[in-house]
C-alpha cells in the first residue's frame, strides 16, 4: 500500500489527514475518499471553502434533544414539542436515522424515544450504557399508554426488545412491536425463511384493510 | 420527493444545506448524503468539527501549480521543482487525477502538464478554454524531445490529442500517446470489440518484454 498512498504524501500532511478523515465516513473507501478529496481541491473556493463552513455551522447549531435523545436545533426538539403530537405513544428506537425513517411515513403520531444502540454481552453494553434508565421513566409516565417497540429484527435488536418488555411488564403500559411480514413490493421467491414463517404465521383473512 | 426531506426540514436550514451538499460529492446521492450526515452528526465533537477544521487547512494550505497545473502546497509542485526529473518528457493529462494514477505507477520520471479538460464542441470548449496555449510553449523548448498524449480513450480525449499533435507537428518534437490492448490481468472474453481489435493491430513477438 506504500507506493498508493504516494500521491498524497506528495501534496502535504493536511490532505493526507483530510484523506484519512474521508476514508471513515460511512460508504467511503480509501479510494473514494481520494476521490472526493480531489473534487474538494479541485474546486477549492466554490465548494470546499462553503462545505467546511456549513460543517461548522450544523456542528454549532445541532444539539441532542434531553427528552428522546433525537437531534434538533432546539432542546427538546420539534418533536418532543409539538402540541399536536399524542403523548400517549412512545415509539422506542435504536437510532436517531430510525426516527426519522419512521417519522418520515407519517404513520405515527406520538413521541420517540432513541436508545442509542443495543443491548450487546459481546461488546459489554449493558441497560446503563443505553438511554434505557430513562425510557423506563418516561414510560411509567400516567399518560403513556402503549410502548412500539420499533428496533431492528436483529439478535441484539430482538434481545434488547425482550428485556425492555420485561422491564415494563406491570407498570401499566401496553407494550407492542413492529409486524413481521413480506415487505410491501416483496416477492415471495426471494424472501427468506424467518421471514416467511412469520408472515404464513401472522396471516390475516384477505379482505382485511392492512 | 417532498414528504422525503421532511426529515431534514424538521432539523433546521443548516443540516439541509449541508445535505444539499454532500449529495453533490462525487459518489454520494441524497440517500448516501443523508446517511453521511447523520453520521457527522451524531459524532459533532470527535468527527464533524475536525473535519470542518481539515478541510478549511487543506483547502488554504493547497494551491495549482503555475507551470503545470497540478495541486500541491508549494508553487511550482513537487514534481516541477524535482532536479532528479528528466525535462525531456512531457506527460499531457486531461485532470489531475490522471497525473497522480500515472506518477504512482513510478513508470514515468519526466515532467506533466494538466489540460483541464478536453475539447469539446458541444460543451463549447475550444483550445483556450484548456491549458493549451501554454503546453505548446512548453513543448517548444529545446530541452523536450517528447511530449507523451496521456489522454483518455473517449472521443473526446482522442479528439484532443488529434489537435495537439497537428499543432505541435513542425515544432522539432515527438509527440507518442499511450498504446491500446488488453489491460492487464484482463480477460479476452470480456473485453470490447474496439480494444480487442487495437490489441490485435498492436501484436508484437511473444518472446518480447513488453
Amino acid at each position: 500500500m506504500g507506493s498508493r498512498t504516494l500521491e498524497w504524501e506528495m501534496i502535504g500532511p493536511e490532505v493526507e489527514e483530510l484523506i484519512r478523515m474521508l476514508a471513515r465516513l460511512p460508504g467511503l473507501g480509501p479510494r473514494s475518499a481520494r476521490r472526493v478529496a480531489l473534487h474538494l481541491l479541485t474546486h477549492r473556493h466554490d465548494v470546499m471553502a462553503p462545505l467546511a463552513e456549513t460543517l461548522s455551522a450544523a456542528a454549532d447549531a445541532v444539539r441532542a434533544c434531553s427528552i428522546c435523545g433525537n437531534l434538533d436545533t432546539t432542546d427538546p426538539c420539534g418533536i418532543c414539542s409539538d402540541a399536536a403530537r399524542s403523548n400517549g405513544q412512545l415509539a422506542v428506537v435504536e437510532h436517531i436515522g430510525d426516527l426519522w425513517a419512521l417519522d418520515r411515513t407519517g404513520a405515527f403520531r406520538g413521541r420517540y424515544h432513541v436508545l442509542g444502540g443495543t443491548l450487546s454481552a459481546l461488546d459489554g453494553v449493558g441497560p446503563d450504557d443505553l438511554r434505557i434508565p430513562a425510557l423506563i421513566a418516561r414510560a411509567r409516565a400516567p399518560e403513556v399508554a402503549e410502548v412500539i417497540l420499533a428496533l431492528n429484527a436483529t439478535v441484539d435488536g430482538q434481545t434488547t426488545a425482550h428485556y425492555i418488555a420485561d422491564r415494563l411488564s406491570g407498570a401499566g403500559v401496553t407494550v407492542t412491536k413492529l409486524a413481521h411480514g413480506v415487505p410491501v413490493g416483496g416477492e415471495i421467491d426471494y424472501l427468506d425463511d424467518g421471514t416467511l414463517t412469520a408472515a404464513l404465521r401472522s396471516r390475516r383473512p384477505a379482505g382485511a384493510a392492512s
